[in-house]
């Protein structure tokens, strides 16, 4: 069943436009391609609205969020909704100060976002304003693990319910979820926290998995986290004895790249609650 | 002929500045050292005329374009010409916003351009307004094959005798053309496409063959379209069953560096007409 | 003796804030999270000070500098000095322009740094204002090497005695240096030059082995350069045939990633005088 969202992605190849943070944007621009899609970055408020309304997506990521790149942000999403786009927020860093989290409110009360991303720690700040961070990554006592996964299902239907949008929050377990139902995803290798980036990359995939399969919001995220986790999986088991994490990161786009739909299906690991 | 043009580069080792888009900007500066120059990267109107005094050539690509650089551009641009170093246009995305196709006209308006390359659509847009974009790829009716090379080749000979620059239009063939005459570029290979920045890769890198080679412009960014697609083809062969698109990316960049003058002259596929 | 502070970088994982350039910044977070901190990069004026709270170092880097960034880096250097938090100052290409100098001595003024780390050139800039720079790489007649090493150690110790922070000079032979005592490190290879941004991510793994060594702040910065030179001996011992400067860039991060204590104090070839 998940297989069709990657077939769909590879032959429609939706061209996705990034508001994105510099330190990660070549991965995301790479991995997009890898996955299927086409991107453009483009941040500048006098093309927002333009170059989004060429695309048949939008990402927005708040890492190294700054002053000039927020009326873009909010232009860019309003075109998006209005033309129907689907479109996805990365609030990296909610939590870790005002300016993030009060931005990552804005856009989250100014644009209808198809799906949010965030790791337990942001998506709890958007949620109710209890999350920790430790920078970009979520505190150890947020993180998600067999344990409280029930709890933090129930947070990601809860926020769906009020936001509108599919909440993915990553961690040990992925958990995608809409306001009735939620993917328990068990793909990924924990060596994915030793590089950057993984996680932006998983926003730009997502933003291409939803533009390429519009009505299957639910399930084409979780296709995409499924993808994300499985190319981990895949980039691990490939690891040699002299490879570390800058080899690590190559095989993760390298997996994405080689992904079938087969594979995908048949790797992937979720229940469904 | 052409492996001279390189051995002058490595000679040489020309220093280059670019004000360049922050997705593909690393690959630029390491493919620049690869290819026998030096990157610096510099944008800031405080000192983008001092950064180009102290160069041998300037490469401006408004991939990621926004306000705040573009007098940065016009300011290195006319230095540039003032002191007669090759300068570079690479005008990413001329076509997909007005911001970009008016920037791009009135860089080649008021900065006498040493080269300018596009895919055909962005050329296109800049020869004559008739481009039709995908995003940063060109659309698929505009691109170049054995049945429209013709064509293409009168309109980069026109656009070159217009401009005063040698114009390079990449495609399943490349064309590389002055007013005069054109090289038709058989190297290259499709996989380049799966990877974001071969493109400003090539810019990057024609700026350095021209810094070392003043005087030979059109025989010099043929052999920078050589190189590159020569490396292209190199990294395909390398290719091994679990590679994908990063390791490819990688390996175009090791090729670069380990090009030498005979195989570029062995490797190298092009009539001149 | 230096293998510990590499264990207390991997068992404390400090989060360093970055304030640097858009050419590097991928790899300076990648090699941060190899070596075992943990990176967050941040430049807006409006979260400069509270990101730089929730760490525990800060890393200043003036590639690609602009104007906007020059107040948050003062900021997030003033608050850093409140909180006794290790900040570096990494002055890329200070000497190739008056912007990039003034700047740089400002930060120097106004900010209390822990270490500074530069090439010959830029550190004779800052300290003398008798630098020459080839754009963002040494002079030669400024490079460091056998038979001027020890002018180079006066010159380290006097600015360090000056400025109050470590002074660490790259070259051929690196100097980390305090007013009394010098390091004269022997790690490294010539490759290193032949890719962007191993001086920034030298600067980023300092900021890391200071932030997780208070008290030692001497031997910390030499074990960041020890370490940084070994993974570039490890890195070159490592490549193919086909292998070039793109796998090189990996095989470093991969080698910092691989580095433990043991290798650390085997490797590293350095006189203190």
């Amino acid at each position: 069943m998940l297989k069709e969202f990657l077939e769909n992605l590879r032959e429609r190849r939706p061209l996705i436009h990034s508001i994105t943070n510099y330190v990660t944007v070549n991965d995301c621009a790479n991995i997009l391609l890898a996955c299927g899609g086409s991107p453009i970055m483009s941040d500048d408020i006098n093309e927002a609205e333009e170059i989004t309304s060429m695309c048949s997506g939008l990402n927005i990521n708040i890492g190294t969020l700054n002053e000039r790149t927020v009326p873009s942000m909010l232009l860019a999403g309003k075109k998006a909704n209005f033309l129907n786009h689907p479109t996805v927020l990365d609030p990296v860093g909610a939590g870790s100060s005002s300016f993030r989290t009060d931005t990552a409110l804005k856009l989250l009360k100014e644009i209808r976002f198809t799906a949010v991303k965030g790791n337990i720690s942001e998506i709890k700040t958007l949620a109710d304003g209890s999350g920790k961070t430790k920078g970009v990554d979520a505190s150890e006592e947020d993180c998600i693990n067999i344990s409280n996964a029930d709890k933090t299902v129930k947070l990601a239907k809860a926020f769906a319910e009020k936001s509108g949008a599919v909440v993915i929050i990553t961690g040990a377990i992925d958990i995608v979820a809409d306001a009735n139902k939620a993917y328990c995803i068990y793909n990924g290798h924990p060596m994915m926290g030793s590089i950057t980036g993984t996680g932006c990359q998983l926003s730009a995939v997502t933003a291409a998995y939803l533009a390429a399969n519009k009505g299957f919001e639910l399930p084409a995220a979780a296709a995409a986290v499924c993808a994300m986790g499985i190319c981990g999986e895949i980039a691990y088991q490939r690891l040699g004895k002299l490879d570390g994490s800058a080899s690590y990161r190559n095989y993760i786009i390298d997996a994405m790249y080689n992904l079938d739909g087969e594979t995908l299906e048949r790797l992937a690991k979720y229940d469904i609650i």
